[in-house]
């Protein structure tokens, strides 16, 4: 991992106002993997006590971006183009931790699987399983998707 | 749908507090379909200033939802199995609308699909859609997913 | 469509060997759709008598390339990236036909939906919803995918 | 993993008429977890030489229900819900191999995730990845799907 991959790795969960809006920290990445977190608060929940899904699938696909970040070249972006998350356990407790790691990164196309776990009395239980693709796209131009 | 169904679909917007945090609003709803709605603010946006993917998705799982729980029998609720998203353009404008429509609704599992279209200066773009299964569990207790 | 979008669609169907295998035929097709389908026969039961969900797959995954196919310029060509599939109902009959529709045609990526339905008695019954992404890429070179 | 889930699996690869199609055969399994292969040949190809997407599909949906019949209790079945697969690479070689591992058996659910391995000149290449997720049915009756 370069120092640039680095850099980008950091401007893109810092220059992400939703990301602040929930609270999710980066807390980790190298070469091929990212991992973030957020403590959760009453505010994310659903209907029935548990964390939205919504907020399962945030830092999901936001730590899928990060992982993805971690393996481009010096003039590449990246954007998601499609993820599935699997909702393993409703998701009860203190703290959401998400791990992703490239399963192949080519030159047009990253694709990444994420964990999800939440810590509830300390205690870690898998919530959710995601898998995500993005497009490798120019840095600094604005990006067209697709 | 019944007037237990009518109540269940404002109930599953009314009591998630996660709803209320990103000011997601249930527009419209009837058997087998829903409508909801959200006014974009830069609290959204990702590192490119587009709506972020966990916005989308939020919208598109709660309002998948909503269609699900629309045509339950009176003792029944859902909750999310999984889902998966595309994002075909990036999401750039003032509203998010989504609808979602019924599939299939069987005894235990429910499919739904979700249309996300961005409303920029009044003109309509999708910018994602979504399927999503839904478990078919007791209403009242504490859902036990899986 | 051009004249040259019409004969990729027609020579994604006639060399793929597997769909001879299948049985599969290309039915109908024009600008941002496709159809086709195969006759059931009993070596394409699972262990229920159904048909395996291996060859609705195979089904929608093809002839959402010939959907792909029918948009592009001249020099490109379509790889699949990923696609999830829906199965609604046991698929029991004598006839699969499979209509897929572009949902948006990027430059770099073609968004294309399926529905698989089963003619039991003639009577249409859609057993499968699938969604897929497809990479373009560059015609007549040996497809690096990703 | 009782003597009843050791023949059901057994069961499942032995009275799917589709898999001798195919040529899949089981190779190995044990509690939450199932392998499978297939000699390649060419009537797999796509239109590029590549093996069909068709193919591993059916290779990961099966072997999933494989892994997922291992952990059923006595007097259940399965029957797959959903699955998503990302293409990492073509498939091009010798053998295909498949290795399934259950993420969670629930009372109603099972989550199972596939990698597909492609043998060329003996060295391995991964070249899918797929989640699944799976219905408990009663086992014997003719199984109503969702």
């Amino acid at each position: 991992m370069t120092e640039a991959n680095s850099l980008l790795v950091e401007q893109i969960f810092r220059d992400a106002s939703f990301l602040r809006t929930l609270g999710i920290q980066l807390t980790a990445f190298g070469f091929g993997w990212c991992e973030a977190q957020v403590p959760i608060t009453p505010a994310f929940y659903q209907q029935h006590g548990f964390v939205h899904a919504g907020v399962l699938m945030t830092l999901a696909d936001h730590t899928c971006g990060g992982a993805a970040a971690s393996t481009l070249p010096v003039d590449k972006d990246v954007i998601t183009v499609e993820n599935k998350i699997s909702f393993l356990r409703p998701a009860i407790g203190e703290l959401l931790k998400c791990r992703c790691d490239v399963l192949r990164a080519g030159k047009n196309l990253i694709f990444v699987e994420a964990t999800v776990t939440v810590l509830r009395k300390n205690e870690p239980f898998t919530v959710a399983k995601a898998s995500s693709t993005l497009l490798v796209i120019p840095r600094a131009h604005t990006p067209a998707t697709a």
